[in-house]
């Protein structure tokens, strides 16, 4: 594996800059275009299964952390309070309170649930200064997150469809759980009390693994401080494990929002909310995969998804009519013109792009292109509609392979050469 | 025109709640998908027009904004700074002091000029709590900006080439810019000095405004503390002007943050900043959406785009398959059941969605869809391979017209004809 800080600076995906401050990376045009890639995947993803997207602002008031309990629990991680006009403002340590808020405002009907509310938002953590860094150790997160307001006999059933989101996700990735772990409470005063629930919580999560048939182990002192966890765990080059992913069953935010819908009964009753995260936050999620693939993301992913190299100058017409093709169907194409180098060199520069075409004089003659993918395998010339089919399959559907079934079905892959250079 | 605040509560589209705290409204799924297809296409509109798009946190040491002259000129419109380790950081006020940084971070040769930085990002103003309302007067923005660093020969094609941007997403949008307005600076010290770059850059404006053949008027005490501007202005129901979106023109900012290309002869030259917004903030484009359609978005920006109304529960399974193509399709389709009442009831609960598909006896055993368009014009039932083409062509052309050319030369309509109650 690879170190995402040192990668992150040269392939120029994201950095830091004193003015803007410690944790607080930005993303230049390259590691932006990761971002954005991911973000559609997972909003597309949650679409199709059902969740509803809101936008809610980064900012509270106090008071809404002292009703969540975050202020008592979590208040040495957030910013500091911003007085304006006799409030005290904060930057919010997490996206639930607000969700919490806007579930209650308009009354619900049993009929209505699972209300999947979704949202990739920001949120904030005072993190000591000496510990940040990349963009794992960030002040700023901006997280794919989701809160289900559901009955209690739906609970189960809606962690596991999140579990199989999550494995979705993972499997376009490319990238593989270290372990997953039920993360149960410890001793200690940071959790809020009411062991009935916790055990209903934890029972409920445990049903939820072995249904899906993971391994999991159990680990005490890790619960968040309203709840039980289901959390996916990464590791990263030097064995350090994180979550990446989480399921979490909340019976206390609905009490102190005092949460309710109405039941088939006509009557009052309390939902429960089951809080998840399918990709963690985009930080942490971009930080993984580039240093699982070492920079050579899946096509989907890559910041350049094809790279179009004409042999002369002749052919530098017909490379950027390619180029604007590509670019009209909405993939992330450049040129790589003779005056950046001999074909071989340009090619070497390339080599984290998935799809390398390249435009000779007797392509440019037949009106053929040479598809060349990443990990050297040479396609035989082909018409450009018929390698623009090629590359868009695996793009569209979030495959982590170059080329999906059809296309390795379909395609006499010749042996690997290198070009002269 | 009607009140975006009204309607925006009324069709649940956006709302607020004193524990976030006023000015910080949050975006209910409805208003939100509105909000999301007017991110998804201005941000397709710049990568078309070679923009890249970057990320860059919202927060910023109170130096940063020392240096690009906020803190002096801006202040009091600022959030209070938050101390953390020994630092102050500030909501930031304005995306350009971070943009110039990303900026700064790269060596840069001519060649890659202009380079046109994109974000959708969000900014901050401690604006008084009196004025604050719906989702014009708000605490916290979220801005369409971009800054494209240039030569200044390349300044006008580029400041043209952004209004072209906005004349786009205009048609896109079915709204209309109340006046073009060349803001100059006034008398009174909120600007920075330099009288030349002044009188240069408002020469430039005005070059590019009477080369786009729009009337405009000049009017001055209405600059950026930096630099003139452009404004597209635009009104509200009890005609109040505000700027929608805005292209300006910066020779400051580059010499406070030393900004430098290296030109053609090899040495290092200022490069100045365009900063343009095509659609301003998302708040106030979609309060103005509201107000101008009164809630009847053209289909690309509705929340729902199709229901689909089975005549009676025979027909039911065949309107949720319907649903289903839309939704894989990426419509934003629901069923309207029979138990929410009479057809002619919820053809009435329906009257702002762009396309209604009725499906009775006779088109369930034809396997035909009957199409309604909001305005009352009928459709001659048809395959719905067909009414999918047929709606699907204005959304994906982000067309303000319910059916495109082609769909209105192919279709014989029907007299405008209610349904029984």
């Amino acid at each position: 594996m690879n170190d995402h800080r040192r990668l992150g600076r040269e392939l120029d995906l994201f950095d830091t800059d004193p003015l803007m401050g410690a944790g607080l990376p930005y993303w230049l045009p390259d590691g932006a275009a990761v971002r954005y890639a991911l973000e559609e995947y997972v909003r597309d993803a949650e679409r199709r299964a059902g969740y509803r997207h809101v936008y809610s602002p980064v900012l509270g008031k106090r008071e809404l952390y002292e009703i969540s309990g975050h202020w008592s629990h979590y208040g040495d991680d957030m910013f500091p309070p911003m007085e304006l006009g006799g409030e005290q403002m904060l930057l919010r340590p997490s996206l639930c309170p607000h969700h919490a808020l806007i579930y209650r405002a308009r009354p619900h009907s049993y009929r209505e649930l699972p209300f999947r509310m979704a949202e990739l938002g920001g949120m904030y953590r005072s993190e000591l200064s000496g510990v940040l860094g990349g963009l794992t150790r960030v002040r700023a997160i901006q997280l794919n997150d989701a809160h289900i307001f559901c009955t209690p006999d739906q609970v189960a059933e809606e962690a596991s469809a999140a579990l199989g989101l999550i494995h979705g996700a993972y499997d376009a990735m490319g990238i593989d759980a270290a372990r997953y772990r039920l993360s149960l409470p410890g001793p200690g005063g940071k959790y809020v009390a009411d062991p009935e629930l916790w055990r209903r919580s934890a029972a409920l999560l445990r049903e939820v693994l072995d249904g899906s048939g993971v391994a999991y182990e159990a680990v005490e002192g890790e619960a968040a401080f309203y709840g039980p966890k289901i959390d996916v765990q990464i590791t990263d080059p030097a064995g350090r494990e994180s979550t990446l992913s989480t399921v979490q069953i909340d019976f206390h935010q609905p009490e102190r929002f005092d949460l309710h819908y109405i039941g088939a009964d006509g009557g009052k009753h309390r939902p429960v909310m089951v809080h998840r995260s399918v990709i963690g936050s985009l930080e942490r999620a971009v930080a993984h995969l580039i240093e699982v693939h070492g920079g050579a993301f899946p096509a989907w992913l890559a910041p350049t998804q094809l790279v179009v190299l004409p042999v002369s100058d002749a052919e530098t017409d017909r490379a950027l009519e390619l180029v604007r093709r590509c670019r009209d169907r909405g993939l992330r194409a450049e040129l790589a013109a003779p005056d950046q180098g001999s074909l071989g060199a340009r090619v070497r520069a390339a080599r984290l792009v998935p799809y390398q075409a390249v435009i000779g004089p007797r392509e440019a003659a037949a009106g053929l292109i040479a598809l060349r993918l990443r990990d050297g395998r040479r396609l035989d010339p082909r018409p450009a509609d018929e390698v623009l089919h090629l590359i868009g399959q695996p793009i569209a559907s979030h495959s982590a392979d170059l080329l999906d079934r059809a296309g390795r079905a379909d395609t006499r892959l010749r042996e690997r050469t290198a070009f002269p250079g």
